[in-house]
Formats: C-alpha cells, structure tokens, sequence
C-alpha cells in the first residue's frame, strides 16, 4: 500500500494511492496515519480490505497538497556516512559502525513544500535518502528478521544540511540538521511488501533540473536491517519514529570550490525506485 | 507558580503546589501542562486566578508519583560543556560558542521514576541541570528580553549519558545520551516570576548520599538569555521545547580510574534552588 497524508499543513487527512494510481480518501476507515496506526495490525487490515473492496472515496488531486506521510513521528534518526562513494567524496574514513545523530520531528514538512535556507546559511546542501518508519517497538533487535519486522514502511527523506552550523560551529552535527523545514518527508508510506528489497533501490536527486546524486541502497554500509538492529541497542524505537539512512555521493560539499550549495530559487527534486518523487523550492529563512 | 503532573506514566493529571506547600488539582481548570497551555496566557491566568481563590481541590501526595511536568515535548536541545568547571574536568577547551546536541522527548521520565542501566552500558554517568521550558515561538531573537520572555518556566533535567556509547561508538555525542529513562524531568515547572535570577541557582547532585555535585548557574559559559538566543538561531523553539542549559563539575568521568559510573541498585538525587528534588533508584536495563 502506498498511504499519504493530503490537505493544509496541520489539517491532513489520511488517504492512499490506490493500484490504479487514484487517490483515495481515508478519513472514514482510520483517523490518521501515525505510530498508533501503524502499531495496530486490525486497523492496517481494515485498510487494506476497504482500498481492495474499492468502495473508498476518489479524491481530486488537483490543488491538492502531499503532507508528510506521517503524523506526529517521535524522533528522527539518521544515519551518517552510510554510502560508500559519500564517505569517499566527504573525505571521511569507511565508519566501522554506525554514526547517528538526530533530527527534531518539527523539522519535517511535505514532500513539496518549501524548504528554507537559514539566516546566516551559506552552505545549505541536498542529501536524498531512504527513510524507515518503524510501526513496533524494537530494544536490542536480535536478527534481521526481528528488524524487519519492527518496519511499518519506507519514503523518502530530504535530509536538508547548512554544513557551516553543521560543521564550523563547534561540536555536534545536530546544529547544522534542525533548520525550520530541513526534512521533507514523502510523498507516500510504501508498506513492506511493495519493496521486496530495499537494498535495490536507486536514489536520485536533481537540482534546477541537473542531476546531482544518483547512487543505489546496495552501496549503503550498514544495510537497513542492520541500522535498525544497531539503533535499537543505544535508543527505543517506537512505532512513528523515524530512521534516515543515510545519503549517497554526489553532494554539494563533495564539490570543488565554488560548490554548488542551495540558493533561494532553486528547485530539489528526488525520487527513490518505488517511492515517488518530491520537489522543493528554495526560499530564505 | 509550581505545575506538576502527578498520576501513573502516561495518564498524569495538572496539578499545582501552593504557596503553603499543598498539592492542588487542576484538572477542572486545564486538560494537561502542555506546550499548547504555555503558550496560552489565558489559560495561565485562570490558573493563576484559580490558584489565588484557593479553591481548588487538595491532593493527597502519598502513594502519587509525579510524571514529567510537560506533556508532549517536542524537542530538547542539550547544551554541552557550558560550566568553567565541567570543561576543565572534561580536558575540553573552553567552547568559543555554545555546543547542542539533542535528547528525544520519548527519553523523559518522572523525577522519581527508575533509571535503567543500559545493555552493554558500562560508564553511566550522572549529570544535573537546569532545564529551560519553552512558552513562546523563539527564531533569531535578537535581545535578552526576548529570549526571556520566550521561557515558561525552569525545572531540573537529569542529563543520565552513557560515556563509552557517547565517546567511543563513533560520531556523534546522541548515540550515549538517548537511552530509555535517560531523562528523568521535574518535580516542577517553576514559572519565571519565582525564578528572579536563573544565572543564581545552586545545582547539586548526590550518589548514594555522597555529594557529587555542587555547582551554580554562576559558573555557564553561555548563561540561559544567551543560550535561548543561540539556539533560536540554528532551530526553531517552540512552546513545550526543552532546553537543557548543561552540567557543572562533578561527574563521574571526570574522577580517577576507578571512576565511580552508576550501577544498578545506586540512588541518585538531584537538588536545584527553588526547583525541588529528584531521586532516582538505578536498575538493569
């Protein structure tokens, strides 16, 4: 299933893309998309019986904006240097586990909303990346088996970076991650049996039309199952929280000087295989 | 005033702690001690009001656990290194400016509730502060009388970090600093009008009755006007955000081998000027 979220920012209803590519309109099966839908096996059923038996409402498109995919996600874990080319072109050596740093969920806006550079920003940058939502509870996964199925679905994160708070600021990335609309999310939650593998997924990103990152989940070093294993050892994950994994080459930092880094007016698009498509404006702060 | 919420985990009810030491219900009054709530200056007013006219109904606090005094938290951004006396301990340079890490809210705990030693945790370290709680939208305040008026209140955060996750897992400071229970939050939210000067509180921290720290908000590099400001520049805060403003001397890294890391069965209690007490009883992940 592909479940979205449609409707103002704040006001979004719960709808689906359906096998036949129309919009349907949720709100009369389940109240919204959020970690207690996902954790709830019997109301997830009762989704996928309604869009089978067809009776679901179309919705009309047409002016109709994508929020993200997810409603009230507790946190946002993201993985860092997790592509092999990304660790190349960062100049950083291949991490020997995991490196993990958070996003704030008030970061997260639709998958075609606008994204702000920040007052004093002058290197914001562009990281395409596969998210994983969690619909259950995961301490200490075991096996690959277990992480799995602690996965409600995957989208689309844009992990929007200003790599001068990021990095010359002192300390921690967290300063350079949590900018106002830093992480468009969506547009669509793919459950798991609409991406049979999701270490053959194909990632790109395109700025003002040129295509910037163009890499492939098979180059991830720490392959989904085992971020998920690793997360759960160090943090609880509960369902609506919200794994980032990490972005392949192809970023502006990863550029010779002048590097191309994001300006008001310019337009992000990505697009994961099986996960549709965002596209973002650039404005100031 | 002092805002509480007292009941079992999850279904804590408001309540207030008079002037004469008495635990009052507010639950006739407001829903919940939320970021909805501290931005609404009404509604704080008929507490205020409610309060003074003295009849709201007396709890009896025996048997009652107290909760986290905010519901709903949408973040908690961490100052790190922000005592004279914690950098020198740390072997860390003074920072030229503040350092941020973030906390997930799904962290936090009660002030009594047990903290939980983490599987494979084996440098768990104790470190008291003094929390800011958010009341108004902050972004790029420019004086101290805005990020001021920007605070709802002050309580105590019990910042639990995990040393050997935090230091020697690679990357990032979150991977020690996000383990259940790992944010023990209150008793009180203290509203600024009891707090004449937050850059005067004594902040101390017992193991096992055995004093650790004592320290004074004296003694930040970055007091909490700029540390609002600061912080308002790199994310957006919002009502119900907490910021943890950082620790003085006296954590267990900072001792001699053997240092005295947190087992299981050790007690904690954490005492700041005017904000009341915790007291936790470590145990076993």
């Amino acid at each position: 299933m592909k479940l979205l979220r449609v409707g103002p920012a704040g006001a979004e209803r719960p709808a689906l893309l359906d096998a036949a590519g129309v919009l349907r309109d949720l709100s009369a099966v389940v109240p919204d998309i959020d970690g207690a839908l996902l954790a709830d096996d019997d109301a997830l059923e009762r989704v996928r019986q309604a869009a089978e038996a067809g009776g679901l409402p179309a919705l009309d498109p047409a002016g109709l904006r994508t929020g993200p995919p997810v409603a009230r996600i507790g946190k946002i874990v993201c993985v860092g240097l997790n592509y092999h080319d990304h660790a190349v072109e960062a100049g950083a050596a291949i991490p020997e586990e995991p490196i993990l740093f958070l996003k704030a969920p008030d970061t997260v806006v639709g998958p075609d909303d606008t994204v702000l550079v920040p007052r004093g920003g002058e290197k914001t940058d562009w990281e395409v990346e596969l998210a994983v939502v969690i619909g259950r509870t995961a301490r200490h996964l075991e096996s690959d088996e277990a992480a799995l199925a602690s996965v409600a679905g995957y989208t689309i994160a844009h992990d929007v970076s200003e790599r001068a708070f990021q990095l010359e600021r002192g300390g921690q990335w967290d300063k350079g991650k949590n900018c106002e609309t830093f992480n468009p999310l969506g547009p669509w939650l793919v459950t798991p049996d609409e991406v049979p593998d999701p270490q053959e997924l194909r990632l790109r990103l395109w700025v003002n039309g040129r295509l910037r990152q163009d890499g492939s989940t098979a180059d991830q070093i720490f392959p989904v199952t085992e971020v998920v294993r690793y997360v759960s050892r160090f943090m609880t994950l509960h369902p609506g929280d919200v794994i980032n994994t990490g972005t392949p080459a192809g970023v502006a930092m990863g550029h010779p000087d002048p590097k191309p880094y994001l300006r008001a007016g310019d337009v992000v698009e990505l697009e994961i295989t099986g996960l549709g498509r965002q596209r973002q404006q650039l404005k100031d702060a």
